[in-house]
């Protein structure tokens, strides 16, 4: 499958988990000596292999293309530079900036199975996922996302807006996405338990 | 596609999201001069595009008709002359509708990214997401949506019944309601964090 | 399509939006002077026509059937008897199951548009959407279902058990079985807003 | 259909219904005098029949499989061994492990229909779905499921985990498992009603 073909699939399938509603959220995946990333204001649910556009691994788009890059181009291309990933996710699920509003400093968890799921151990480890600020600016936003890496998480939450993640090729980073949502909806779920 | 089809794919969209039971919801796109409107009381999952019924920019059925308009195209027809837009979508979405009963009087948000998916500011930017009564009036109905017009929302709730949202075409009203049913349920699951 | 194409689109329907989990639930439709049941112990996700059991309008499966038919057929047929409809729904809806727990004498409703897609009126209409004990002697749930009828509902909750519901024809009784659904998720989450 | 096909067609449902994101959960089937278990590490919404991975009666992969089995091979071995049953599913269920958190010695249910769907009885029975420490040893993990059998349930909770249930056939042990988790989202929805 070609990646551009990759693209189309990953956003089908994050529109169709409920996390990229309204042309919301973003693909990139790493092709050669480019970055490949999801046109911008596209809708996810019919967004095709003709809507991944090709970047400089800055996330500039290179001439010639036929749509312009998600405005959050830049800050994949920060994240796959700073981390050695090859592909990135960004969705807006509810459960991360829900996770996010209830837990400012970051999202704790510790002894759950899925940790496994972002590459950390099920006992004896106690994970924050990183919150950060959001910005419209995206150098700022990309210097958030990086000064978060030091968690040891292959995700970082923007408050009041989304879910970064990624991973050695784009299927790893689709899993880890799938974690990081359902980490956090877990967290959400016992914080709420009676009494 | 035509315009008929594209009506026929929103409320097969619309249905899947949840929005759209038991033959509820509504979707009407502009086709030249005149509006197409779904038929009314057809299950949106098997809506199709024999089911565009062809009115009038008041919402009344055009001659020879096989299927009756739904009852409030005559709501979509005076926001679409109100507003400019060229489509419009009425969804019973649970989350508009639990809102509107948490907060009778509007919406409100601030801060938070999908707001964009509204045209509005990711920041320094309060929304009020406007909620109005129900009638079985449909003038009475559609005068007090264009009264709520000043809010500055590409849409409007309506209190114990659904949300209606517009657009310059139907990709952008579609992209509104989907991004106006996430901003009401993350309102909704905010306001009911611990403690 | 045949009644028993009905049948099976219906089941995959009601499993799809989780209401027939783990081989629960079952649907009927009239067929001439026969009644048409699903088949006892199948998954719904895979029903097909081959699996729709003839019965008499009592519910007693016909000769020759390669399939016994769910042993509620007996409560369909009652319903469908008692009150001239041609086709019901049985379904483990989880919302209705716990209003029921909520509300145990009854889920009142009132204001609410979706109360027409129970064939009630959305404003000047106190609906309650009765609850009945649950049993396994069909011909005492039976009874207990047909005491119900005078609230005035084309469905009834069974306690700790799921939701009936019926109409004209299938499409009726799913559109009713959907109202029914949205109406009890409606009542819960109102009444689990704060404070 | 052959063994191979069931299990990649019971990996996309377990997906579909949430229950396997991020390469969480796995399944086996027995097959002859072999166990058939889903390759490790492994996206359950893409895995096909090549990814049914051969093994003993114990769970250890025969000479020449091109996949790894999951690790948890060994605890499905144990159970199928212990319970005679040909199958077993396990999810990652969040019902189930909020449910877990919430009940820690284990989730007790009575006078609930769905109860029929792990063959216990609806009424008159009181039924504990057994919940058992997690552990990273496979051996210790599989002593613990196994030590749970005793509350005649045909599943068992692992805290902070997920969930494992088995059955006759796949489809038995499918069904089982959507029974187990519409239990424990049904006793945690009842449970959090007001007041």
């Amino acid at each position: 499958m070609s990646a551009e073909q990759q693209l189309a699939i990953t956003s089908q399938r994050m529109f169709g988990l409920g996390w990229m509603r309204g042309t919301s959220g973003n693909v990139s995946v790493r092709d050669g000596d480019d970055l490949l990333v999801t046109a911008s204001g596209v809708d996810k649910a019919a967004l095709d292999a003709t809507h991944a556009v090709r970047t400089s691994m800055l996330g500039e788009a290179l001439p010639g293309q036929p749509y312009r890059p998600s405005a959050e181009a830049r800050v994949h291309a920060a994240v796959i530079a700073a981390t050695g990933a090859s592909a990135a996710v960004h969705v807006h699920a509810l459960s991360a900036v829900v996770a996010a509003s209830r837990w400012p400093t970051g999202v704790t968890l510790a002894d759950v199975e899925q940790l496994k799921g972002i590459g950390r151990a099920a006992h004896g480890d106690r994970v924050t996922v990183p919150v950060v600020a959001n910005s419209q600016d995206m150098a700022e936003l990309s210097d958030r996302v990086l000064g978060a890496l030091g968690a040891g998480v292959p995700g970082v939450i923007v408050a009041g807006h989304g879910l970064y993640a990624w991973g050695g090729d784009l299927d790893e980073a689709v899993a880890r996405t799938e974690s990081l949502d359902w980490l956090c909806e877990y967290a959400l779920r016992i914080d709420a338990l009676r009494p």
